[in-house]
């Protein structure tokens, strides 16, 4: 299987399925292609003409795409049940899906205020009442997950929830929104798996970059 | 279980987890909460206490929360593979995931420009170029899955994908844009089906009004 993603400083969907694949052992080829450059639509569709033409994009053996982040991680959990992608339980599962659709759908704010960029660091900015109430949410569904199932994770061990969350923490690191110390427990244990560390790795060495998303006004 | 929907007028992500349980003929308890009026979110929440206090949300048996439409629909999916809410073979399949997950984090111009309001006629209004963007590609994922899978419905036989863009299909009727022959046969099909005209049956019978949607400045 072929994994097309973006530059891993700011593509910020590309990550979740990026971290399944690398934390779970699963066999793939990563293709990076540059975002927000003339080539990058054309890239995208030369190898799925039917999608959006955007990152994380799935291409399996038999050459069909399947595309966002979402559709990937459920593909991937029906395609490898011998790993707990999903939590195994069906109530934690079906928690585990509500917080995931519910970042997949939402949290507006925060996106467009708190962008992913790892390598940049923007304390205290961009704080607008709209990414705060996004930030409250955040911090309410992980301090329940936590609070319910007892950690380390989301939902115990390391699931697709943490892996749609793991952007959020990346944005979390670069913006410094003021945390719970549980949120920041949890954060840390999220940066320190070694897929998440492999990414932020990547990221730091990464030249390709996206000038207006490196300043912050 | 019980499904928390609102009004029925207006509430397009309530209505996707709703076709599913009247189309495939799953027994559920409807409980409509109004939207919008100060005790909207407590009735939400006393339910569904650990949610966003947003429906549509399903309350199973051992009373758990289960929120957001696609995670509602992905758990229905699971929990009745008797009935095929997702088509049956894996790569069609994961198409039609990417096709709902596509729907559910984006088509933001779409959503915010032209909303549902089934009882409203708004012709030609709101086309903005976002919106325009949006629709056309709607179209292109309608034409593309239909030609693939020969119709009625996005993947033969209607399923978590077609309720997923049965919202957008009200909207087209409120807003009318120009569409290809081909989306109006695909919308008249949706909007004849059972569940739907049940659905658009009892939008019109409402009297619960969101003054502010009834208008288009
Ligand atoms: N909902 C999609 C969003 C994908 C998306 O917006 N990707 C961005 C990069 S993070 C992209 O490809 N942008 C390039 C473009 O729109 O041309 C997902 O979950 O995969
Ligand atoms: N992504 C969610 C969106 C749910 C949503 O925004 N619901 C609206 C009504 S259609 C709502 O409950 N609004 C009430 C509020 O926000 O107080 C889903 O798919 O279920």
């Amino acid at each position: 299987m072929k994994l097309l993603i973006g530059d891993k400083n700011y593509s910020s969907w590309s990550m979740r399925p990026w971290l399944l694949f690398k934390h779970f052992g699963i066999p793939f080829e990563e293709v990076l292609i540059h975002l927000y450059v003339p080539g990058t639509k054309p890239a995208i569709l030369a190898q799925a003409p039917t999608g959006p033409g955007k990152v994380p994009c799935l291409i399996s053996e038999d050459r069909s795409a399947t595309w966002d982040s979402l559709a990937i991680a459920e593909t991937l959990a029906e395609r490898f049940p011998q790993h707990a992608l999903w939590p195994r339980d069906p109530m934690a599962r079906s928690h585990a899906r509500s917080v995931s659709a519910e970042m997949h759908s939402g949290f507006g704010d925060l996106r467009s205020n708190m962008w992913m960029n790892i390598r940049a660091s923007f304390p205290g900015k961009n704080a607008t009442p709209g990414a705060l109430a996004d930030i409250a949410r955040i911090e309410a569904i992980w301090c329940n997950c936590l609070d319910t199932y007892g950690g380390p994770f989301l939902f115990g061990e390391f699931s697709i929830a943490d892996a749609m969350y793991a952007p959020v923490v990346m944005r979390f690191k670069t913006w410094r929104p003021v945390l719970s110390e549980a949120s920041a427990a949890y954060m840390d244990r999220v940066t320190a798996l070694p897929a998440v560390k492999a990414w932020i790795d990547d990221a730091l060495r990464e030249t390709h970059t996206i000038p207006y998303q490196d300043v912050c006004p």
